[in-house]
């Protein structure tokens, strides 16, 4: 088999755990695997890199920055070959702009176009393991671009794409994709297989497993992704297409803090006010998530909807800023909610998750602000002092397996 | 004028030290000069970076060790490229792969074979600043390889050349190429000018302040170097050809520790011993300096000579483990002796240097062990103990002027 493998920052923080990584890689090779290694910088030697670059100028340009930051992953193939070496195999290194992993010239956060895959392809086959510095590129003026967040998993998806391996498996630091966070649901169990779509919803509504980007690109490019623990043997979790539902029409539950609910009260009944208030946010790249229309007093409408907190500050001002010209009464926010989503393939076909949802917070006396439901997730917004609590009663309402 | 200004790890060691070294950079290219920096590695970042490969394989192989230690200057150049931008300034950094320094296949201690101009004249044309990480480049191969000991001053000198660059200016944390050690001869004062062939010189004899390889790259090119501190306004030494022999006959003076003497005695006096001895050193790349032979006991011969106190134990077991096949009667060796130069292209056409020298060293009751002369230098060999001593009343005589 071809396996990609893809290690993150956590799971190479020292040399023992450099030596860790070579010591399982080294395992899958001398079971007759050919491997990809992909890497990302060890630690928080990004966060320092960021940090010594703030020192010098507060506002750096982002081509030096990625000039900076892609020594991070570079280091960490160098180390990582020569821990498999001290093992007595042979291997080789390759930069992204080495490799040929060609990229936009959006410095900062780059996309992939394409990969050339002689050179890698001819090491594979001198039986050499080829260890692959993530989250990097270069764009067509031969400079180092970076793949922003979540880069080194893209990286290990767009290989495993291109070579057509056989699997792509990312290697973190828990062990695998959780019914819910398992620091927050003392219940939360792993999930064995998941499908795209059911990790897609689950990865853009707050599980930091895997980044959204890498998984769209799994599932255009068909790559069978497991995600696994590089401080055991577990089996992880296998994120491929078509799962077959059966008893579990509900895969996972995922929290998300980082929202806040803006009001806009008192708007004239007239037609294309939504319209105008919702384009104003998006000319600025504010996204906007649930959202919820009601008639008020004179009839006039009270829309309400939710936006990521860190665009709070913007929408606030551009809405007062314009309160004359939108003609609403007023406007207010609250900061202090939480949105849990249960996510399902199965759900689709299943009538009353709905119900067995708002049951569940119900008997925990847990007040809905807010609902959205899509064909496979159903999101409630509540209050975030309710987040832990809530988070329980639904996992068991939905999960009632007993914990490993 | 276009200049190419080198500045070494010391002069990068923090944020202060790189927003200092952007100042000079911004003041030099404000005077109307087209610039090319070129960068060490911060400080001690080399070492560390060795220590950390050493911890996971204490016999990394040097591919791998070059795609390690080349992320030292390439985090330079973009933290300088920051600094500038944050002073308004315009300038582009490159990699030594991305400038196009092509290098022989030597990891650890390539050599320069080209350098692709193209990019580098593109940018200063466009009227950028010029960064370019030092110490490292691209072979055939498409890997990164690195320049070995004194690599940056080679990379600058280098760049110097193929550019035809005015002047290379290498910035250090010492004023400029002194008659001696500031160190151990107070008097010692710096050199104003000095030719390519006295400072190959002092730099092979023990001055550290540049590169024996720069320099003979630099001769070859004829590239006007220009040694000064990054830490003051002071002038530094002018390196170039055809310095105008005046009152100084004797430019400076070397001192060197690092050597250890092996005497061989009790030769049969039968030709060809000689040879035998020095090829069987010769062929383990043990370099051999001084000589001196003289007939012993029994007309038999006696051979002393001196080599690198690092290759004295590799040396002294070679001698032993063939001395029933070389037939020599003893060998001994003396770790505990210094050997002080005095350089001058003035020594050919001024008799009488070697007995000032010799009569400095009697005033001083210092022992010569050892005497070595060529066109343009004599070494002497002392005891180490007297080093000091010996340094300070040799340049007395030479140099009798008052202290600056």
């Amino acid at each position: 088999m071809l396996i990609v493998q893809k290690f993150g920052g956590s799971s190479l923080a020292d040399a023992n755990k450099i030596t860790n990584v070579a010591k399982r890689v080294a395992e899958t090779y001398r079971q007759g695997n050919q491997i990809v290694v992909v890497l990302s910088a060890q630690g928080d030697t990004t966060d320092k890199l960021l940090e010594k670059a703030r020192e010098i100028n507060p506002n750096p340009s982002k081509r030096e920055l990625d000039m900076l930051l892609s020594t991070g992953e570079q280091q960490s193939i160098a180390l990582i070959s020569m821990a498999l070496q001290g093992l007595g195999l042979s291997c080789v290194s390759f930069t992204g702009p080495q490799v040929g992993i060609h990229t936009s010239s959006t410095y900062g956060s780059a996309r992939i176009r394409s990969i050339d895959t002689e050179r890698v392809n001819n090491e594979l086959e001198r039986n050499n393991i080829v260890i692959v510095a993530g989250f990097q590129g270069v764009n067509r003026f031969g400079d180092i671009t970076t793949l922003g967040r979540g880069g080194s998993d893209t990286t290990a998806v767009a290989l495993a794409a291109v070579l057509q391996a056989d699997l792509c498996e990312i290697y973190t630091d828990v062990e695998g994709v959780y019914t819910a966070d398992p620091r927050v649901v003392k219940n939360a169990h792993k999930i064995d297989v998941i499908s795209y779509d059911e990790m897609l919803d689950l990865a853009s509504l707050g599980a930091k497993v895997l980044a959204t980007r890498s998984v769209e690109m799994a599932k255009k490019y068909r790559v069978q992704l497991v995600v696994r623990s590089s401080m055991s043997n577990a089996e992880g979790t296998l994120v491929k297409e078509d799962v077959k539902v059966e008893s579990t029409y509900v895969s996972g539950l995922a929290i998300d803090k980082d929202v806040a609910s803006i009001s806009v009260m008192g708007i004239r009944n007239v037609p294309g006010m939504a319209y105008k208030i919702f384009s104003l946010l998006s000319k600025e790249k504010i996204l906007v998530d649930i959202i919820l229309q009601s008639i008020g007093r004179d009839k006039k409408k009270d829309i309400s909807f939710t936006i990521n907190i860190g665009d709070l500050p913007k929408a606030m001002e551009l809405l007062k800023n314009n309160q004359d010209n939108l003609g609403f009464e007023d406007v207010t926010y609250d900061d202090k909610i939480a949105k849990i989503s249960v996510v399902g393939a199965g759900m689709a076909t299943h009538s009353g998750v709905a119900s067995m949802l708002f049951e569940a917070l119900y008997s925990a006396r847990i007040n809905i602000m807010m609902i959205s439901t899509s064909e496979i997730k159903i999101s409630v917004l509540i209050d975030e002092r309710d987040t832990d609590a809530a988070a329980n009663y639904v996992h068991e309402k939905f999960f009632a397996v007993p914990a490993r």
